[in-house]
């Protein structure tokens, strides 16, 4: 409230007022809060509670101080006064000082509870649209990638031991199918978001006979928060939003963890483009990949976020309390963090150049085949886990004899087992091994091809 | 893996087998892994992978197998063997042990990378169908309450102090809302969950014709998680799913907070009966809103759960990774504990009694309908904002005098403005306040009672 | 790095210069930064590493930076160039540009490793000294609150239920024996930030001869972080303040919802002051207790900085990772935020009235005096257990009838046992009960006395 | 309370019971419960509160009902009844049986609100010396294997990259230093855990003449936590523990981290024991650092525990409220977590051997003594900004014609700088680098063997 109202002898004490600002946080949201109050005002005068050339007048001069934000002339630091103690007086008091006493006609039926939870609606559903957005392009260059090494056959990992033979473009797949559940959070947390809260009023909804469905359809809201309480206490779509980054970044990070992985002197399978790269003030030789690192750290400052919103929401009472101000910080940090993260990893991708290798650097298969000898065995009848041991063993003794599967004869096979006949070296043969994949989903090139094909289709633009 | 096995030299020692262990755990899943494993080894027959004697062998000694486990004569202390580092391999075990190296087939075509992912959706599964199922009987608490108390008016709050009269029929619908929203996040997660992993193998699919959609289909499930890869390395859903339990315990925690402030002797407007409240070692009088204090302070706990596994999935490279084992007592815990606290809340609501009160005890209407007489003087023709310093100054001036609204008379209020008559009274007439709002989703009785029939169809089992 | 260095054929692209680009964030350290590298400068001057008269001229330019940027005059948006992707190269770079290519014997035996180390343990430490202060300012009010209301009783609380009557100066007490321990925290916290990791070189130290102990001392550090890589790999001391700005938070966020509690109409004890309390928008007879909210909800965000931090430093391996650039915010973040709410509520404290009130408005005393009268029947020699259980019959009764302790007469107290005589109106006279307490540390005059003087003592400013 | 007490018509609804009660979680608690019990019997005997033959019997009895426990005779699944609420009413239920009403004296001058504090306190301060002790070793075994390697290098990596060559020592030493500090901040805990409530009461102290002093010493606390409202409300000393926990969790997932890369088939550095690695259900020749993940995973429940226990204690008003219940899973489950990953780690270092190897496999020297080759243009007389760019300029050249720094001879130098002579070869010999290290707590041999020789000193058991 500006000092000196009615029920106040004084006003705020100076630093009161700059710990309860939210100006310097909340201005980020001047567009939603024009946005909102022309619907506003365009409804009021329709349903005559103000006059038609008061509206008018009222909604020129919003699109006036939009385009004086806009183009810098109205800023905190600058000439003309811009301040409040939030965004919405902010706005009103510019008003009021433009068109006069008729500018405090545009609170009428209305209260900064619902405001807020309006702007903040309006902002989210943008935040999900650009999100989404980048998620698709971020698929669409794994999507790229995975096309361009569609043959290409590299170790697959359990525990970050060599596992068993996949093509490259499956794995990069895998998180493009991540990817496509992280936009299905966004799109289902849309469904929630994307409903209007205006007209709520402070708590109790408002005695003016306001539209609220109309306003709802002027800014495309697909309906109501209906109850006026709810609409105007509860944060659960803003938290539902920071789940779903948070949950996104895990990916990412999780891929930016690989990166890192994959272009170290010891994986030597990654090289990431000069572009996307960054050397060292004291070590020379240093060709660093930080904006992987820096992905993979962004993860905490979104978990930071979720918890944070949690926590202000945690046992407070119904309706609308203050702490709640402390809701649009971890909105916006994690929103900007998510995008710029999504963002970095396309262009980093586009950048790096991967290296065809079946083994560690240095290394023989690693027994990557051990699974298809016992596979083998079992397709010649033997139960599953009795197969297990019998393969164990051979891979112990090769072990030990520092020998690969593919050094011993026929004769030292049938040693471990009479089963074992010539064909068992198509067993362990790598590109054979991926080609006699059979199931759904499975890493052979059929399968493989079948999922880029339908990615592709799925992930042009609409 | 059990020690002595091929490809190991000599066993686990003893404190690393109790560290990794997961069997005090997972043996929680039992149902859910036979479940899984008939449907597999059905379609093996099916598939002609195994002999189909040899397939209903294995199904009969599994069904035996639960029957064991659910009559205790299978347990981890007790005299029939149940071990084994996780519930896989004890199930495993003891089939064998039970029916021989026939036995050892069960796990063709599948490794314990699939099937763990298999049993946690069929429990995830479950568990949602029971949290949602509890959170409709909790609705439904609220809206008998409300339906009892449709006429009665409360003292809406803002930043806990009174701000406008309520309905608290319309209080106790936005928790039935925010509760509707938690219900659709159950369900837009069971969508993602309801996929079937198995098939995955490890990694890489696997080279036997197996039917996975046979089997995904037999299991009750929507589809497949398609890439192998995927499968068998994300826990997203298992976050979402802890997410929206946090969400859900935020509300639960806001409404147990407001039962503990009601029961307060200050706010003296709820009785929680005997069964649901407790007394003190020391204090005679006492009788505490523990439940509700409980079901505040489990909040902590689902919060903490949901930020451990997201710790867990943090950086994690592709694909399945030991860590990963560390995600079921989270899931568990969340469960138990948020079903735990939807049944003692709806149990606990049934046995409170709510006295009417508009104003806090012992004082007069707290300036509930300030307010009213703001709007009033809109409708008179002044702008909002003059509005609302006129009637700040009236309330000033009643609190210094220690006075209420309805104490001052006509003239006293026409010294603040002209544009006061006689009709200003029906205004801070806190029934006719309620009645008189107008705007969809407000306190009106009207709205509050269009809302009420509305949940009761929405409610009603389908 | 500059794009053009030596190793790189191009230059980063400008996305990914942004994305990694700290300077907006870490600008802030300039003050550490300069003070750091003096410190070095003069340590390579002294070691004849670098000559003096260079090391001289090197002093002098970067005080006139630090000028520079203290006025204004060189910042991000301003004329002069103030750019690099960290505020260590922007320092650097502008050196260079002053006093050309000797500014380059700056970095000798140093890295942004250690520089970095150095820097943020250098603001560690002035923000624990100013956190200090702060935390016993807030101290001091409450004690000097407490000594404004040495007599005055209120009833204690357990479960948010009248439990016994305690002083109100005992209750404020407690929160000063709370903050007591966060100043220890901070304090303990000190002694481990307080080592210097400067001369711990990119992670190995360095083979110039420089002398860490000379530049640690000159620092004001009472030692070193011994080892190199340990010196530029970790971040506990990051994490343990924020451990500790988290544990005050929490503190603080319980005396804030106390202070909502106390000024809500319900409870009627407090009455904060104009200059510590805000209005509403729309509801003119509002007056909230907006400052203690927004403590209690600050709070989220500590415990997310917190969350943050730990989530960053989780797996990562050893040594500098650039994940670790994400520390600073976190850091800055809780300290202003902690730093901020403890000059509030000293403010808002100092601003704040009490009222005397033994029991809810318009309620007797709540029984609050059970406890004793069951005391009293222990001493005439009923052993605890059945003690209790009689009065808790009383009380009992006395609800059902209306009636409090006192209104009932000396032959009702009989039919309940026979140990009752008239003293036991003296038991359940609140000023006496609480004269009566005898413990150490408990509410009675005299050991909150003792207490009071005791922490005037401790508070005084050394 | 138990159902049927004075003040309660009727008992708790069943359910209810079942969700209040903490008996399964805080019978762990039993011996500190008793321990407690018979330190304030025997006050209580002294100051002559109840006489001495009773406060023997019921020590007496207490003691029989410890070894009942401890035998498995007295159990919650057992026939003698043990049930209660929570373990202080189990235990003073089984008390009363025994001995009759004399050991309702018991509790004569406490109340479960201090008994609860006291008995974490002991808790946690066993657990603090178990997990001190546990660190000391595992600080032990990290000393004893850099001993054994005291020679060997390896390289130090940043941004996982190889940087400068190391002492594998050097390293292992680096965890030492973090140990260290996690032992510390053990400590200071330990500092404030270590003060005695016992004598709070309910929340105000007690009328009987207690001696808190004579209780506190008999238990080995170092004081008082004086002021009564405080020993009762407070968990800070508990979050201070989580967050040691979590500090030394993410210290330890660092460590695992680079046990499963050093193991990886790409690093080929470690050699995990038999007895402490894993195989797979599929993959017969799978070796997996199981162990490590898992520690590396458990860092998830140690954080969600810290994050649990914050958010319960948020906004509670003072003094004691059911939520805190909820403390004790989250210091059993971190406490229980911590110290399995502390003596697992040992023992896998133990069973871990460690192959020198100084650049990554099948690849030279990685470019990691580039930093000496700039260090030697400086001391032959080159700004340090400038010869970072030469040596740049090298390393690009090599990189792009596949040589490493030995590769190239002196004429090729000098075509970069004629700063170069013949003594540039030792600047870059591994061994050289590491000897010329000069700086305190450098990677340098001497520094090394101090560093070594110190902590063999101070690690010895006292």
């Amino acid at each position: 409230m500006p000092p000196g109202d009615g029920r106040f002898a004084k006003g705020l004490d100076p630093k009161a007022l700059q710990f309860s600002s939210s100006l310097g946080v909340d201005r980020r949201l001047y567009r939603e809060d024009i946005e909102g109050s022309i619907a506003h005002v365009r409804m009021l005068a329709r349903r005559k509670i103000i006059p038609v050339k008061d509206s008018k007048r009222i909604e020129r001069a919003l699109l006036q101080i939009r385009r004086e934000i806009e183009s810098g002339a109205l800023s905190l630091g600058g000439k003309r006064r811009f301040e409040g103690e939030d965004i919405h007086m902010a706005v009103e008091a510019r008003l009021i000082r433009k068109i006069g006493p008729a500018g405090g006609m545009l609170h009428t039926g209305r209260s900064r509870n619902d405001q807020v939870a309006l702007d903040e609606r309006l902002y989210l559903r943008k935040a999900i649209a650009v999100i989404g957005e980048l998620i698709r392009r971020l698929q669409q260059e794994l999507v790229k990638k995975a096309g361009r090494h569609a043959g290409m056959i590299v170790p697959g990992y359990t525990h970050l031991q060599p596992a068993q033979p996949v093509l490259f473009a499956h794995h990069l797949l895998a998180y493009v199918s991540m990817l496509g559940r992280d936009r299905e959070r966004f799109s289902d947390c849309l469904a929630r978001v994307n409903r209007s809260p205006l007209g709520a009023g402070a708590l109790a909804g408002t005695s003016f006979p306001v539209d609220r469905a109309y306003a709802a359809k002027r800014l495309g809201f697909a309906g109501l928060v209906e109850n006026s309480i709810d609409a105007v206490s509860d944060r659960d779509v803003q938290i539902e939003f920071l789940a779903s980054c948070a949950i996104t970044m895990m990916h990412l990070s999780r891929f930016a963890e690989e990166l890192v992985l994959w272009s170290s002197a010891e994986w030597d399978f990654a090289e990431i483009g000069d572009a996307y790269a960054t050397g060292s003030s004291i070590m020379p030789q240093k060709k660093n990949p930080d904006m992987a690192e820096l992905v993979r750290g962004k993860t905490g400052r979104v978990y930071g976020a979720l918890i944070a919103l949690l926590t202000v929401m945690k046992g407070l009472p119904l309706t609308y309390n203050r702490d709640m101000q402390e809701d649009k910080e971890p909105l916006f940090d994690a929103a900007d963090s998510l995008s710029a993260c999504l963002g970095i990893l396309s262009g980093m991708l586009r950048h790096t150049r991967f290296r065809e290798r079946l083994a560690a650097p240095g290394r023989g298969s690693d027994f990557l085949l051990a699974t298809e000898l016992a596979d083998y065995l079992v397709r010649k009848g033997m139960p599953f886990r009795r197969a297990h041991a019998v393969v164990g063993s051979i891979v112990s003794e090769c072990a030990r004899r520092g020998r690969s599967l593919n050094d011993m004869g026929l004769p030292e096979y049938r040693r471990f087992s009479r089963l074992f006949e010539k064909d068992l070296f198509r067993a362990i043969d790598p590109r054979d091994s991926i080609r006699r994949k059979r199931s759904a989903g499975s890493t052979s090139p059929g399968e493989v091809g079948k999922a880029l094909s339908g990615w592709r289709r799925k992930l042009r633009r609409v």
